[in-house]
């Protein structure tokens, strides 16, 4: 269901109609309680006739958290909880640390060869992985409210950071970069929803007014000791812009400063059948003084895309 | 089989006894047709009483090569030629390739993380694989003839290099050792079977003496250009020994120069599902102009081992 529509228990009542009568409803998350950008699901489901509810997880909003369950209770609704909880809240993973933590769920994918290399050292990348993976790249953008890029993705590639399978899908584009390299014409400020965050001295810039004109959002946020902008700060403001899902599409240094922080929850690594030998990795920015300080992906998922190796797993 | 041990059809038809009588034999690779260590097969199957042989492969051998086949058909044995042969030619391709291009078949074994790296920049490299990626390792070493490793290998781990999984199995073990540093205490030179290959600049050393006389056979090899023992000479001469099946251990060093020198068959690629950030890669030594040049994984299969996963391809 789209953000602000109506939620799905709502749509599948209406369209049961009065066949509802005695029904049993399974739903993934427990029903809203409260008024929010639509009526409260529980009331629409006290006057449905519904005998019974199964709901596979709590809703973890503290607004709803087990309220929506003592509601049915009251009416005389069986209820039972926590079936299939774990898939149902892998299917919710970002609404959950939405709501939990207070944070966007952060997904990193990279294309890189079986040697870890994103790119050869002149720089060239076009094209590591394969047709098909790309594709499937642009089901992950289906999925996430914004998508960020290093300044020198978009130097280097000048890419328009849309979502190819659904045009209309709003998706905001978000760009690193300390010293507003973005060129005035690149393609990403294009169709509006382009974000900015740059480092606080460049505050009083009088560039800051150009680009501000193009309706592009700037946020200057404080440099970490290591030159990186804060991840605190910018994941604290897209949170408050409502962003659920962030997906963090690189180059290099990003994808490093990104699993360096360790603030990245999800991979999705694709890994093209070939070696490049020297090159650039994603993760030359990270050092570690020992082996059992390595980053470990968990609760990992194979597969081949066309002729791709793709690996899904959380951090 | 063991290598100079009574070929399989034969054990089968001793098994059998008279109940060969009428039956049909189905075979990988053709009877072969001369007295090498065991006598011609075709000769016993002609007295089996055998109605008919389905074959999946003619032998490569030029001696052999549809002789065999003739001889059965003018026996009036029925025959029929290649059923799953390309299953039964991948379960022969060492002896196909010792066969046709008189060399030996090459597997390289490589335990890396999923950024490509096999150590730390300081060296640390226990463990980047889990405990079943190395009892698998073992396995490999099972069908191998002879197992190949760098003197960096021998100085940084001191392994003995042996099958443990059937020590009593004969495995040479080859040193690329070009100044000769390999210690004479090495757990390596224990038990025999140890060959190493060196530069022709050592061939007049005193050193050799003392490994002469610890049963170390020295072969030294021309240098190429690039500082690299020759892998023609030093193929060349396993073959000439009888090596079907040489397994590549590493390190880092010996992987990048047979990769480049495209030598390799066959890779096994453990990745672990971790990332080391900067460290010593595999393919540290190979330097490509354009992507179009990586070096391709084909016909690959993917596996889970323990946590790890396998990537097991033709190169």
């Amino acid at each position: 269901q789209q953000f602000g529509k109506a939620h799905a228990e709502i749509d599948a009542l209406q369209d049961a109609k009065n066949k509802a009568c005695g029904a049993t409803l399974y739903v993934t998350l427990e029903p809203c309680t409260f008024y929010g950008k639509t009526p409260a699901c529980v009331n629409t489901l006290l006057n449905s006739g519904l005998k019974r509810v199964v709901i596979a997880t709590k809703d973890p909003n503290p607004k709803v958290f087990g309220k929506g369950i003592e509601i049915l209770k009251k009416a005389g609704i069986e209820t039972k909880i926590g079936v299939l909880a774990e898939m149902a809240q892998k299917q919710n993973e970002s609404y959950f640390k939405f709501v939990k933590e207070q944070l966007p769920f952060v997904i990193l994918k990279i294309a890189s060869t079986l040697d870890g290399k994103i790119a050869l050292l002149s720089g060239e990348s076009k094209w590591i992985d394969s047709k098909p993976s790309r594709d499937f790249s642009q089901r992950l953008r289906l999925y996430a409210d914004a998508i960020l890029v290093g300044i020198n993705t978009i130097l280097k590639d000048n890419p328009r950071l849309t979502c190819r399978i659904a045009p209309q899908k709003r998706l905001m584009k978000v760009i690193l970069d300390c010293n507003l390299r973005t060129p005035l014409n690149a393609r990403v400020l294009k169709n509006g929803d382009t974000l900015i965050f740059t480092s606080q001295r460049i505050k009083n810039s009088p560039q800051i007014d150009r680009f501000i004109r193009k309706g592009v959002k700037i946020i200057p946020v404080k440099k970490e000791r290591n030159g990186i902008l804060s991840w605190d700060e910018i994941l604290g403001e897209l949170y408050r812009m409502g962003i659920g899902t962030l997906l963090i599409e690189g180059g290099g240094e990003v994808a490093s400063s990104a699993l360096k922080a360790r603030i990245v929850d999800k991979l999705f690594l694709f890994l093209a059948p070939k070696l490049a030998g020297i090159g650039l990795s994603f993760t030359d920015g990270i050092k570690l003084n020992h082996l059992n300080q390595a980053i470990a992906l968990k609760k990992y998922q194979l597969r081949q895309i066309g002729n791709d190796i793709l690996i899904e797993g959380y951090l």
